[in-house]
C-alpha cells in the first residue's frame, strides 16, 4: 500500500469529531476504497482538553491554525470551524498557499470568497473540497460536477436548509404559528439563539450560490441573489396551500435559459405528491433539470454529525485518490461573470391571501386589481370573518410575473379594505 | 488545452448516438470540464449508411469489433451494442488487453463477468466505467463509489426497471391488467416484443447485483439472486394495496448486517408517501443507507437516449480527467466473494391475497393456519364474492417472515377451499 494521505483536523465541533470518528472506526475500508491509508497528524480547536466522547490522544495538537497550516507534512487541512472572515479565511489561505488541499463545510466563506480561494488553490496545484457545504450528506456537489458534466444544467431546485424546513413541517403538523414552533426548536437546540441565518434564508442562499455557480460554469454570486426567508409565512398559508394541494417549502432556485441566468431563494408553494414537496422534516433535497438527462432528485440529510462528516470523508478518499477538481467544475479562468437577472419576470402561478374587511364591493375592488394587470384567477377561496370582522380571501392565480402580482397588491392595499400586508408566494409545479 | 482524449464508439442505436450528440453539441463546455477535447475518432455498427439522425461522416468506421479494439490511436472504447456474451465480450476483453479504457452500459456482462473483467482491467492498467449501467441517467455508481465512499452501506433498496414501473402505474391508473396493459406497452414500443426480460426481473436484478457488489465490496452475483417479476401481480392486489396505502413496486433489495449478505427482486408493497412508494411511470428510483449518511434518495430516468447518454458521457470525462477508479470500488483482490444469505428469513409485514369459496368455517381455517405460525394480523379486508361464489380475503400481517408466510400459505391451500393460487408480497415500510 502506497504512502498515508496526511491530514490535520481544524475545528473538533460536531462534524470535526464526526471525521475522526469515521476515520477511526472505518479505516480498514477507508484505505481500500481510497488506495492509501488516511492518516490524521494532527487536531485542533479552542479547548484541547475537553472530553469530546473520541480519543484524540495520538494525534499532534497544534497550537494555532497557522501552525497547522504550515505543517510540512500534511497534504489536507480539514477546516471544520466555519465563518466566513478572520483567522479561519486566513488560515484556508495559509494552508492553499503552502500546498495542502483544503477540505470545508463552510459554504458561507465559499459564498463570500470562493472565486479569490479557487485561484489562490490553483496557483498552488491544489483544490478545495467542500461536499458537506450543501446539503450535509447528500452528495450533490459530486452529482452536479462529475454526474451530469454530459449536460447543460437548465434549472436548480433546492429545499437546503433543514430548520426551516423543519419548522414548515411542524407548524403544519401541529397548526401553530411560526414563532412558537422556532421557539420551541431553539428551547430543544434544533435552532439557533440566532435564528436569523437559518430562518432568513441566509444559510440556504449560501449554498444556493454555490450550486448556482456549480451548475452554470458562473462565479458564485451571493450579492445578486434575491433572498426571503419563512417568517411571513403563518399557519393560515400552509392549511390553506394544504387545501389547494401544495406544501410551502422554502425553495432556491436557479436557472439558466434564453432569459439570461437568475436565482432566488424564497418560500413557495410546490404540489403535495411532487417530489419535493414530499420532503419533510429537516430533510433537504436538490432536483437538478439538465439538457440531457432531465430531472435528476436527491434527498437525504443535510445537516447533522455523521451527514455532514461523510460527504467531508469523502472528499478526503477523493483527494487521496488523486482526483482534485476544478473548485466550480471548471479553471477560474473560464468562469463567466455574469448578470444574474430577476426572477420577477418568471412566467408562474401565483399564491395571494389577503385579509380584507368583510364589507360589500370588496371582491369586486380585489378582482378589478386582478383584471388590470391580466391576472386571471384559477382557484378562489374566501373564509368567513373573525371577531374583527376580517375574511380571508385566497387566490390561486394562473400563469403571471411576479410584477404583475405586486402591481396587482399594490392597487389592492390602496382600496383601503386590507388588513395588514397581502402574502403572495410563487407556485412551483416542479 | 492538453492532448484530447480518444474515442471509438461501438454500436449506433439510441444509446450510441446520443452519445454522438453530446459530444457534438457540447464539445466547448465538454473540452472546459475534462480539461481537454473529447475527440471521436472511430465509430462502428452493423450497418454503415443509415441514417441515424447525427453526422458520422468525420469519423473513421472501423470495419469490425476488433479491429476498434486494437486501434491505438484510441484511449477508450465505447460499447454500446449489449449482451453478455459473443462477440462483444471478445472486443471488450480485446480492448482492455490492449490498454484501452471501455466505457459500457452493458449490465448483463457486468453481472456475469463482472470481475474476470475487472481482472483484466486492473492488469492492463485501465477500467471499466458503467455508470449507465445502472438506472440510466441517475449517477448511483458515482454516488455509491464516491459520494458515499466513507459509508458501510446497509442496505439498498432500488426501482430499476422502468418498462416494470410503467405497467404498475399503468394499471393502477387504468384499472387494467397486466397482460392487458403490456400489450399495449408492446404495441406503442416501450416493452419488448420478448417482454420476458423485464418483467420477469432480469434486467432489474442484472442492476442490482451490481449495485450489491459496489456497496459492499463483494464480487457480484447473479446466480445467487432470488428473483421474482411482476407477471403475478394482479389489478385487484393493487387495489388492495392502494386502500391499505401502499404502492406495489418490483423492487430491489440488498443488504448487509449481522445477518449476512442479502439480495432479492421481487414485487414489494411500499408506502405512498414514502420516497419510493411516489416513484411512478418509467422513473427509477435508488435509495441507499449508510451507517453515517443515513437514507440517500436518488430518482429520475432510468432509460431513454438522453439520460442514458448522459451517463456514458459523464464516464467519458471522467476517464480523460484520469479519475479511474477500481471498477467495483476497491480492487479486484479486495473483493470479498460471500454466500448470499437468502431473505426468507428477514422479518417483515406481509401482504397476503386468498381467493376462497365463499362458505361457512373458511375464515376460522385460515386464521388457525396463521395462528400455527405465529402470524398475527394488522389489516384485514373481505371483499364479496363474485358470481362463482369466490370471495377475496386480504390481510396485511404484523410482522413475521417468508418462511412462516409460506408454511402458513401451504397449510390454507390445503384447507380446499382456495382458488388458484395464493399471493403473497413483502411490505418495505422504509
Amino acid at each position: 500500500m502506497t504512502e498515508a494521505f496526511s491530514i490535520g483536523i481544524a475545528g473538533l465541533g460536531t462534524v470535526g469529531v464526526g471525521v475522526v470518528k469515521i476515520l477511526q472506526t472505518h479505516a480498514d475500508m477507508i484505505a481500500e476504497r481510497a488506495g492509501r491509508p488516511i492518516k490524521i497528524v494532527s487536531v485542533t480547536a479552542g479547548n484541547k482538553n475537553k472530553d469530546r466522547g473520541v480519543d484524540i490522544s495520538g494525534y499532534d495538537w497544534a497550537d494555532s491554525l497557522d501552525n497547522m497550516a504550515q505543517d510540512t507534512r500534511l497534504d489536507a487541512v480539514i477546516e471544520m470551524i466555519g465563518g466566513s472572515e478572520g483567522p479561519v479565511k486566513g488560515m484556508i489561505e495559509n494552508a492553499l498557499s503552502t500546498g495542502k488541499h483544503v477540505v470545508t463545510a463552510n459554504k458561507a466563506l465559499l459564498a463570500h470568497h470562493g472565486v479569490a480561494l479557487a485561484k489562490l488553490a490553483e496557483e498552488n496545484n491544489v483544490t478545495i473540497a467542500y461536499e458537506a457545504a450543501i446539503a450535509g450528506g447528500i452528495p450533490v456537489v459530486k452529482t452536479l460536477r462529475e454526474g451530469l458534466s454530459a449536460n447543460k444544467v437548465q434549472n436548480i431546485y433546492g429545499i437546503l436548509n433543514g430548520t426551516c424546513n423543519y419548522i414548515l413541517s411542524d407548524m403544519r403538523e401541529t397548526g401553530r404559528d411560526f414563532e412558537v414552533v422556532l421557539k420551541e426548536a431553539q428551547d430543544l437546540g434544533y435552532a439557533e439563539a440566532d435564528p436569523s441565518f437559518d430562518v432568513d434564508g441566509i444559510d440556504a442562499a449560501h449554498k444556493l450560490a454555490l450550486l448556482g455557480a456549480l451548475a452554470f460554469g458562473v462565479e458564485p454570486d451571493f450579492k445578486g441573489l434575491n433572498i426571503e426567508g419563512i417568517r411571513a409565512v403563518g399557519f393560515d398559508d400552509i392549511k390553506y396551500a394544504t387545501e389547494l394541494g401544495y406544501r410551502i417549502k422554502l425553495l432556491g432556485m436557479a436557472s439558466h435559459n434564453d432569459q439570461g441566468y437568475m436565482q432566488t431563494m424564497e418560500p413557495c408553494l410546490v404540489p403535495i405528491n411532487s417530489a419535493l414537496g414530499s420532503v419533510e422534516s429537516v430533510f433537504n433535497a436538490v432536483m437538478m433539470d439538465g439538457d440531457y438527462v432531465d430531472k435528476v432528485m436527491m434527498e437525504g440529510r443535510g445537516a447533522g454529525e455523521g451527514p455532514t462528516a461523510s460527504s467531508v470523508v469523502a472528499d478526503i478518499i477523493d483527494l487521496a485518490k488523486g482526483n482534485g477538481l476544478p473548485v466550480f467544475s471548471v479553471a477560474t479562468n473560464k468562469l463567466k461573470s455574469v448578470d444574474w437577472q430577476s426572477f420577477e419576470d418568471v412566467e408562474s402561478c401565483f399564491y395571494l391571501h389577503l385579509k380584507v374587511k368583510d364589507e360589500k364591493g370588496v371582491l369586486a375592488g380585489i378582482t378589478a386589481c386582478l383584471d388590470k394587470e391580466n391576472i386571471s384567477v384559477d382557484n378562489f377561496i374566501q373564509r368567513g370573518h373573525d371577531s374583527n370582522g376580517t375574511a380571508s380571501i385566497i387566490i390561486e392565480t394562473h400563469a403571471t410575473n411576479a410584477i404583475a402580482i405586486n402591481s396587482a397588491i399594490v392597487d389592492i392595499e390602496a382600496l383601503g379594505n386590507v388588513q395588514g400586508k397581502a402574502i403572495s408566494m410563487r407556485i412551483e409545479k416542479l
